[in-house]
């Protein structure tokens, strides 16, 4: 490539006259250095919203026994790799339609996504914009992001066909449908609903989906016996904490790529807000959590902890950048709170969410959503019929696809399968072979 | 520094005047600009491609046995290294010859790399490339991504100094004088060959050495038996799924950093063209490996789920730009499938290769290299003759090679050794000292 | 290096005016170029020294025993969190007091830090420099830095809520303090004293508190035994060399970053210089550690060669730019056969430093910190001020603070409690709890 570049620079080098002269040629940097900043802020994002993946994937292989590691890690990789097929084929421009809604508002349109011709003439780019692969690159990520939620909730027991079936429909429909009423300047947008990464529109949406799924699914065997909630512990904790440091990094670029522009003193300047203040909301979360897990139990608590800085960073994400640092640490701190009474509230109710993906995606993202007014300009009963609608949109569908999972082809692995672990059972292939269990 | 920093440059300005005619001071970010973001484009892409060296070492670690694990993690944080000395004392300046051949177009000229003096003036500066040393920066990971290939295949059996002994051969000679011909600016590049960030010249090379050092230190003990081969699973499949995500983000750099230009529309909406392939291809690999796996053994296999999106990484890396999303996607699922048939077949030939590098890079980089000429222009001879050049050669020198170590010192441990497992019989250091081996 | 900077963009502002009368509205992307190249500089850095702290607690949950592990990994999101609320409250504008000094040179202010107006324009920007909230971020990562190299030190026995506490004091007191001598502007920095990125004021610093504390709370039971060591293997040594590899691709932006400007052709190719000899200085610790652990122990030590690796990186952090890449290499290769030697010695003074920390961070932070003069402008008889400065008054107010807590808390576990490990006694959770110990 290296001569390639050097050879087309020759050639233009020619052009270079003209340049100097009028500006008529090709346009200045003046004129691109925004595009190329935005278009780089997408791909720098982007590549760290990928990450998450893959801390969805070490907290959840972190969180269950060993006899499921396997499964988890399968479900994860397929899972990612079926969003990112699927919001190429239908959800990138369902959630984008533009001016092409069936629906005007409610309903998009179905095309594949097209990228911009190799090459691209600065005269035929969105100068004011950025590169169209760029974004869809970085919108494919908060796709996937939906997904993983679902998938540590109903670890353990939930089979891997459907399931993958479940993300087909998250991803090719469910979200991008729920995400284009806000993002995709529908009605919700409209209407003045404020949501700047998603605590709702993909944190309590993967929340709501989960939620569904685990009612229909049912808890793990021996999870509840004689009304007490028996612990299940996770079978590796440095992977689980390995995982959250790698969500927490790969925030940075969930939040503060959603500023969708880094070509301006206060685009970028509100870019290094978000990122302070994101990491301000965590690590309150943490703080938080950690300390009421000693109050609570007299212990400090670790998974409550990861879970903890998860909620904190839930729950800036809907206003990351509005809030004062202060404001990101009393909102984040009171995320990590949330987490530590949600979790057994959800076992109370037999709900047996086991990663904790409900109280950190869902209760974090209501909590969220609800305190933008504080520091944003919203108002509360839209930031609360927004939240209805979406969650309410992602809660009805997926049970209604559950529920026909159930009855088409079963979504739970037998008794004895469960028993066993799904790695021996559904797979054939354990995670940690060699380590005998204790 | 700052400000030292702008004493220089305030010094560097009186030496300018003929700049200082055309544009009174300081050269406007209107020149420099592109500058800086293509320098800054080889910072990014380097970092994320020294982080694949942790993906190896991750990928690797899981997929041995964990009697060997501390062997395995010895030797990729070595090979890293060595390649890093070895790429600075000959590697860069032989690939990149410039005028200085030894024989032109086929063999450059050894000296080791200098980078530009401290507080380069931009008059200094070759303004329509990028600085030479965050080139240097990214060549050099490209460099240490061909060894890395190499220790997976050869796991388990060979000593650590003779296999560092043929990756400082490997990293200062076989790949520089390879990867001459064609990114140098040799024969190949001449001829019309195409391999946009090295499917050929990188992968398949790499594929290429450890196949030529598997024949040389045959199979491992109890591999092949009685006409069966043994399955020999990882010891950790978390740490390999880890490794999958790392090298799979990494090759976003890779992949997108090969633009080699980030100053303009045209390259910067190309990178975005080239992550949002490169995901894809990946996406399509490992969801046809999945399916493959389910399909011929009735069970999904995770370890072909990660070669599987691996193999699409490496199909669309000699050509990650000129592809549709569609085009990525067939491609991708095209070296995920050849995984899934390619990883028995070279247990036929009793070729023990013990994370499937040569299929996924070596395979799977013969596919991707031969694909080009649908999207590209290229031509099918021309990428056969390329591939076959730089294929024969890295083979034939490893071959080489790999017999002169055999014959001097030994390449492979004594028979009790490797049963007992390197850790003990080389280092005296388990990986997991504690856990109770079942 | 702040106080510089806002100085500077004072005596802009008096050309400022002229400017203005030209460009009458928007500032043109030539004006704010530099301004979005540097913050984009510290977020990106910012986000790749945020990754240091998951590299730690890899690094640490790896060479603990198993019964440590969940201790470890709390401590480490903890202290994390802590030093991100403490460099908020006070750290900050203690470090970067401007022209508030409460002693001139020696003590600032207390403040918390405020960050920029959301949407700030560009009239009212640092032009010249980068956006606070991208300052901020990038400079609490350091802070944090130096509070991660203390809990390795002090693991396995020390008690969780005095750790959080010496955290406390140590991110919101004693680094902001010191630093602000040199980064701050101060009286070290007024002296010619010579530290890019901080050998001294970051690692050096940390291994100091560290050490103090290792004093105060003493060796782990059975370490030291009639004479001898006692060694006491790492539970995972797959955690710790991705906890290496973490840490070293952190690197790039600690001492990338730590540039502080990315705007101009001289910043940007330093950039790149410092990234290239970074790499460097990392590979030749690493194989330095390797030659001289065969040389010396017969076997190479895999322990050895990360810590070679960080010991090579710490080296070249007091000037990562000046040197050349021999420089960098030499540098480098020297630290890491400071390490070989120094842990042993440490043994000898029965100072029990659990991660082998004390000589990464002090011994080899002094070297590098020494060596400076050599390529860059510097006394040694200044370094030498610098270090003892820094380092004694970091080890005597460390000191101090261990004693009190020692007396009014107590800070080591009981006997009991360490031999079960502080995870059962202390936690009441264990990391592995599947996995039987052998």
């Amino acid at each position: 490539m290296k001569l390639t570049k050097y050879l087309s620079v020759g050639a233009a080098l020619t052009l270079l006259p003209t340049f100097a002269l009028a500006q008529d040629a090709a346009p200045s940097f003046d004129e691109i250095g925004p595009y190329l900043m935005t278009t780089l802020l997408f791909l720098i994002g982007g590549f760290l919203v990928f990450w998450m993946a893959a801390g969805f994937a070490m907290l959840e292989a972190g969180l269950v026994r060993s006899k499921n590691v396997t499964t988890q890690l399968t479900k994860n990789i397929a899972l990612y790799s079926l969003s990112a097929i699927m919001y190429w084929l239908v959800g990138f421009n369902l959630m984008y339609p533009g001016d092409a809604w069936i629906i005007p508002g409610w309903f998009g349109t179905f095309a594949p996504t097209s990228l911009e011709p190799v090459g691209l003439a600065a005269a035929d780019a969105a100068l004011d914009y950025a590169s169209v692969a760029s974004d869809f690159f970085f919108q494919l990520m908060f796709c996937a992001t939906t997904a993983s939620i679902v998938s540590g909730t109903l670890a353990e027991r939930i089979k891997l066909w459907p399931f993958l079936i479940f993300v087909v429909i998250l991803t090719g429909l469910i979200y991008p449908i729920g995400a284009s009423w806000q993002w995709g300047g529908g009605w919700l947008y409209d209407m003045g609903f404020y949501d700047f990464a998603g605590s709702t529109v993909v944190h309590a949406a993967g929340g709501f989906a989960a939620l569904a799924g685990a009612i229909i699914l049912g808890a793990r065997i021996g999870k509840y016996k004689d009304g007490k909630t028996v612990p299940m512990p996770g079978s590796n904790l440095a992977l689980a904490t390995l995982g959250t440091f790698i969500l927490w990094m790969g925030w940075f670029g969930f939040n503060g790529g959603s500023q969708l522009a880094a070509g301006t003193v206060g685009d970028m300047t509100d870019i290094g807000r978000i990122f302070a203040n994101t990491n301000m909301a965590a690590a309150a979360g943490a703080v938080a959590a950690l300390v009421m897990s000693q109050v609570m139990y007299k212990k400090p608590d670790l998974t409550m902890v990861l879970n903890g800085a998860l909620a904190g960073l839930v729950s800036i994400t809907a206003s990351p950048l509005e809030p004062s640092l202060f404001g990101a640490l009393w909102i984040g701190a009171v995320g990590g709170i949330i987490v530590v009474f949600a979790v057994p509230m959800l076992d109370k109710f037999k709900i047996d969410d086991v990663v904790g993906a409900i109280p950190v995606h869902l209760i974090a993202g209501f909590w969220g959503t609800m305190v933008v007014p504080i520091y944003a300009d919203a108002s509360f009963v839209t930031q609360f019929i927004g939240f209805v609608a979406i969650g309410g949109f992602t809660f009805v569908i997926s049970l209604v696809a559950w529920t026909i999972l159930k009855g088409v082809m079963g979504i739970r692995v037998s008794e004895q399968a469960e028993i066993d672990g799904l790695d021996v059972s559904e797979l054939g292939m354990e995670a940690y072979p060699e380590f005998s269990k204790g």
